[in-house]
C-alpha cells in the first residue's frame, strides 16, 4: 500500500510522541503543516511544567499563534498522534484550523465523547499509523505499572 | 441583603475583569482562593498575547501550577466573572479543582452546552454579581461596535 502524505506528516508526529516517551512523558506528539510546510512541532509536557494544560496540540497552538502573530489559524493543518481531549478542541476551535487528522481515537479523554466540540469549518480526519501510535502507548503504561 | 464571602471574592475576579476592560481585552477575570487565600489572579490576554487560548481561566491554573509545582489542584476554589468555554473547562476538569464559582451564563460558549464537562468531584456555583458582570460586557461590546 502506498504511503500517503497524511502519513509522512503524521509520522513526524509520531516522532515527537516518541520524544515525549523519552522523556517519561504520555507519549503524544502533534505538528503542524501550512501551505504544504512543516511550521510546528511539539510534544506532550505535562510532567516536565507540572501543568496539566501542557498538551501537545496547546504548546503547539499557542507557538503557532506567536509566530504568526495571529489568534486564528485558518489555513493550518494539524496532526496529533492521539484524538485531542475536550480541552485541546476547545481551543482548536477558538483557532479555527482548516484540518484535525489524528492518528487514533481515545476511549476516555477523548472530545468525540462530548459531541463535535470543534469549529463548523474544521475537517476532521482519523486513522493514520494506528498500529505504531498503540503500540506506544502500550508501552508507556505497562512500563508505569 | 448581606453581602457573602463569595461575592467578596467574585468582586476580585470583578476587578481583573476591570482590568481586562482597561487593556481591551474581552474583560473577564478569574482569581483563586486556597484554604481562604488568594492565591491568584488573572484576566484575559488574548488580544496582547494574539493567543486563543489566553483566557484568564488557562493563565490562572498554569500560574497556580508553577507556583505548587502540582498537576492538579484539587484543594482550590476558583471564582470566574463569566462561565468557562469549553477549552478552560477541559482544563478545569484536569486541574480537577474543588469548588468553580462563575458570575454570569455565556450563553453561546459556556461549557454547559455541551454537558458537564468539568471533573465530578468539582462543585459548581453560579450567579454572583450578575448585574455588574453583565454591564461591563455589555459596555465593552457596545464600544467595539
Amino acid at each position: 500500500m502506498e504511503t500517503t502524505i497524511h502519513e509522512i506528516r503524521m509520522k513526524e508526529a509520531y516522532k515527537m510522541a516518541c520524544l515525549a516517551y523519552e522523556k517519561n512523558e504520555v507519549p503524544i506528539g502533534a505538528v503542524a503543516y501550512l501551505n504544504n510546510q512543516l511550521v510546528a512541532k511539539a510534544y506532550n509536557q505535562v510532567e516536565m511544567l507540572q501543568d496539566c494544560t501542557a498538551h501537545a496540540e496547546m504548546i503547539l497552538i499557542s507557538s503557532l499563534m506567536e509566530r504568526f502573530q495571529s489568534k486564528y489559524l485558518p489555513n493550518v493543518s494539524i496532526y496529533v498522534t492521539v484524538e485531542p481531549c475536550v480541552m485541546c478542541a476547545g481551543a482548536l476551535k477558538w483557532a479555527q484550523i482548516a484540518e484535525l487528522y489524528y492518528g487514533i481515537k481515545e476511549p476516555k479523554y477523548g472530545y468525540s465523547h462530548f459531541g463535535n466540540l470543534l469549529h463548523p469549518k474544521t475537517k476532521v480526519y482519523s486513522g493514520f499509523l494506528e498500529g505504531d501510535i498503540q503500540n506506544l502507548i502500550k508501552d508507556f503504561f505497562k512500563n508505569k505499572r
